[in-house]
């Protein structure tokens, strides 16, 4: 499965390598414009695709084609409009969206035309951007261009960051991964493996279970919709467990929690398996665990640490093209597949980082 | 209040002045025995007082006689055999507690006859132990001794260790605490002030709130029984809270977390307001709060911290000496208020730091 994955991304790569200078100047701009905002998952019926026009661009500005979108849990959130870590996206405008592309036009000293860049361009064929949109200048990448956009963007970087800060691993140790096979917590896995912890999964379908073992390297994983997760986690957790990185909140997490030992560490990286926090959802207390087992439970937003995201992706570029980290990619072609890919991503149906593919 | 309260104190030390040694060697024991495992908090009728025998210290052991019984929230937890981080006190055998005592005869080279201490005694009037059950040899006092029973026993080593790691205040920060007016709560309020902070409180009563700003230099204080506690804090925190110190768990943690800051602070040090765990408590799910709000939400236990008491007593002892920290007793003279002293603790009967004194 991991190999004809990996294959498949290798040709899309190719067609990127069609993208070098000079272009043509666009005549039009295919747009994915929010028309509703969702309490819930946003579906595709909440967006709309447009023309739009290609904007010049200004002094210090640079103009870039998108090629890689990227479809992340963290966009429901960005639609939401109530306790979140960051403005709203308007109803009108153009989806937020980080994506991989090249500079097509630039009025800016340190970006040459040709650079690859991956950034804040929105679910859209051109963007006309400054410097602050751009979380990493690429250049001319030195693995499979879409890996800027997966295992080397948001979801690489916070697995990186998120672990090595707030989790903590030590040699020996430990580590319980929720969404093990998924863009984040791949990475997580395999970072906690190569820094000499024991790696537990915790996943949704059988295959997955098996993807975790083979492509990632866990030690064992969990399929949560098979049988109770506590009864599953005692199976695999004898010693229990120092870090659980958690990307799901819910009853996977109240399971996880129990699993802990004293001085354990719980990253909070996403809540994906809550639907609404509108009314909001009910649990089992969980402050009598932090405080028995003292626990230091944080909170992991990666866009606290613009500062590190260089050096960090810079380790991860090594570690990936060592062959230390696998990953898996879920391509699909065409701006038509954005509206409901969100949607997709919370149903499970992807298999590694979704992207969409634009750049034909 | 608070004066008439530390002339009170001061009547109470003064009995145990009388307390020098050479002393009878007593030939009787009363202790508080645990009758019955009490799932919720433990009543009157779960203890017994009987007339033991004072055992001989063996080598390297003492003969300690108790003249400050120590009462502690913790205590519940010290009964109840699910979910805690020590082995449970066992039915027929004393009540474990904290007390200062004197050393009336003495095996170990380290302690002389006459020297004060404060350590693990249990809930009767005389005790063998060892050094190890020493949390601080006090020798002499340098203030009035049951002192060391609360502001420098558990409870105000507490407020400083936890307040000072986990919660971290930074000057000019916000630090909102509940149980403001207790054991540990009124320390924290006021190491807080002492170290810059804006700090604010919730208690139990209109006179707690009185004396939360009178004795305790808040700046403001909530009578959670009056209104919802959401709609009293919002009145309160206006910039937000930075450091939450929290011993009570359930609603009123609840309606804290979401005044907190990004960035803020979460110490758990208690859990009072939860009467049992069995079955589960629920409440609204916290996890989005912890993630948005990028909260560091720690487990603070003292036990963990044995090597830094000593540092910590000398600090606060300074600074009560110094006259920066204010603390309340509320004491009761003879062993026979112990057995209902744990209900009477969480009924919020008292005021300030509750000791039973049974020098006479």
């Amino acid at each position: 499965l991991a190999k004809k994955q990996f294959q498949k991304i290798q040709e899309k790569n190719r067609m990127s390598d069609q993208l070098i200078p000079p272009y043509n100047l666009p005549d039009s701009n295919r747009q994915v414009i929010l028309r509703h905002r969702a309490t819930g998952i946003p579906q595709a019926e909440d967006f709309s695709i447009e023309q739009g026009h290609v904007p010049a661009p200004g002094d210090g500005e640079m103009l870039v084609r998108a090629i890689y979108l990227s479809v992340d849990p963290a966009q429901r959130g960005w639609i939401v409009d109530t306790n979140n870590y960051s403005a709203p996206v308007a109803i009108g405008s153009v989806m937020r969206a980080l994506a991989v592309g090249v500079v097509i036009r630039s009025n800016h000293q340190d970006f040459a035309e040709g650079d690859f860049l991956y950034g804040w361009l929105g679910w859209q064929d051109y963007a006309v951007i400054g410097p602050e949109q751009v979380l990493s200048h690429i250049g001319q990448p030195k693995i499979a261009l879409s890996a800027y956009a997966g295992v080397l963007g948001l979801n690489g970087l916070t697995a990186y960051l998120a672990l090595s800060k707030l989790g903590r691993p030590k040699d020996g140790e430990t580590v319980l991964v929720s969404t093990s096979a998924g863009a984040v917590g791949s990475v997580v896995g395999q970072l906690a493996k190569h820094w000499g912890c024991r790696t537990l999964g915790i996943t949704g379908s059988d295959d997955k279970v098996k993807q975790c073992i083979d492509s990632f390297g866990y030690d064992a994983a969990i399929n949560y919709k098979t049988a109770p997760v506590a009864e599953q986690l005692a199976n695999i957790t004898e010693g229990g467990v120092d870090v659980y990185f958690d990307n799901v909140g819910g009853p996977i997490l109240d399971a996880s929690l129990r699993t802990l030992n004293i001085n354990a560490r719980v990253v909070q990286c996403g809540t994906a398996s809550i639907a609404t926090w509108v009314p909001l959802p009910t649990g089992p207390r969980n402050e009598r665990e932090i405080l028995t087992r003292r626990l230091v439970w944080s909170g992991f937003v990666i866009f606290d640490h613009a500062d590190e995201i260089p050096a960090a992706r810079e380790a991860l570029e090594k570690l990936v093209k060592d062959g230390h980290i696998n990953y898996l990619e879920d391509i699909d072609a065409g701006i038509e597949h954005a509206p409901g890919a969100i949607a997709s991503l919370y149903a499970g149906d992807n298999s590694g980082k979704k992207l969409i593919y634009i750049g034909e």
